[in-house]
């Protein structure tokens, strides 16, 4: 109890700068998204955290597929935090624009917005268990 | 329908470099990791993409096992697309290098020719879901 | 039984630094990391390997849960080796420092250790199948 109890001691890291890859359809895999994602922000309020999200992972930012558009909403509200969807996943699963959560932003190509972001020195995290 | 019929609006993007890291044995994977190779290859023609197999990955690109050979000896026709399988991982397996499809290259260490293009500047994709 | 017998011909690769990101609970992701984090050192004495366990990956290095508790010691007694937990996935699944394996080092940010590494450097490699 006294662990649960203690807070978060560690001191704010300088330069967080991290993009998350998350592909997978998995519960656990989509909350640990956004569990890291909140604690980091929690830890670091100057952290800059992207989510780009592709493949089978665009449930968790659709409307009607969505179970953590509260915590998506409260993370999105947060300065320094994007969540970016891949628009040729969109294309070919059928999904529009109007079917995404408000605040996720839609880029052109997933994978090149990953990579762009590991040449700008920020770190890269795939989401996968 | 008009989605699907759009085709693809993406500007060829400068620059793109990026190298997959297949360790799974799931379909899905598999057929992902070489539906992302040709769309980055039909969007950007001058990117070069490479792949490297290693782990539970080498029923891919082996003759006996894998079903997309057609589609990998389609994108291997392509400029500045590589396919590579890791020879520790082939010595374990027992697999020789006459049981590969054809086109796909053997390196000395998978990890580190993965870890050789991050340093040169290349993009990273694990790819899992 | 030839190639089993042949043993591993790789020349020692130069600047050998990776880190690998394990959150998996799979045994098979388990076993994998420590195989190949074996292997590196067996192929390149001077190689700087470090694994960064967190999420659901922390059973692999508790003394009450982990099946591998020989095969980390004999990786732990190598020089330039290590294995580094998350403090946040600790306080979270109530794991105090007691119950880790020996030489398993606590790090107060997993994520953060990861991208410190990549900014230093180091390839990444996400383990995951």
């Amino acid at each position: 109890m006294i662990t649960l109890l203690a807070g978060f001691s560690t001191a704010q890291n300088k330069d967080y700068k991290v993009v998350f890859d998350l592909t997978s359809k998995d519960s656990l895999n989509q909350q640990s998204l956004l569990h890291e994602m909140k604690l980091i922000k929690e830890g670091n309020p100057d952290a800059q955290v992207e989510a780009v999200i592709y493949g089978q992972g665009l449930g968790l930012i659709r409307k009607d597929l969505s179970s953590q558009s509260a915590e998506i909403q409260d993370l999105l509200s947060k300065k320094d935090v994007s969540i970016k969807v891949c628009a040729l996943a969109m294309k070919r699963q059928n999904v529009d624009e109007s079917q995404l959560l408000p605040g996720v932003q839609v880029v052109p190509d997933g994978i090149y917005e990953i990579i762009s972001k590991q040449r700008d020195g920020w770190g890269y995290i795939k989401v996968a268990h």
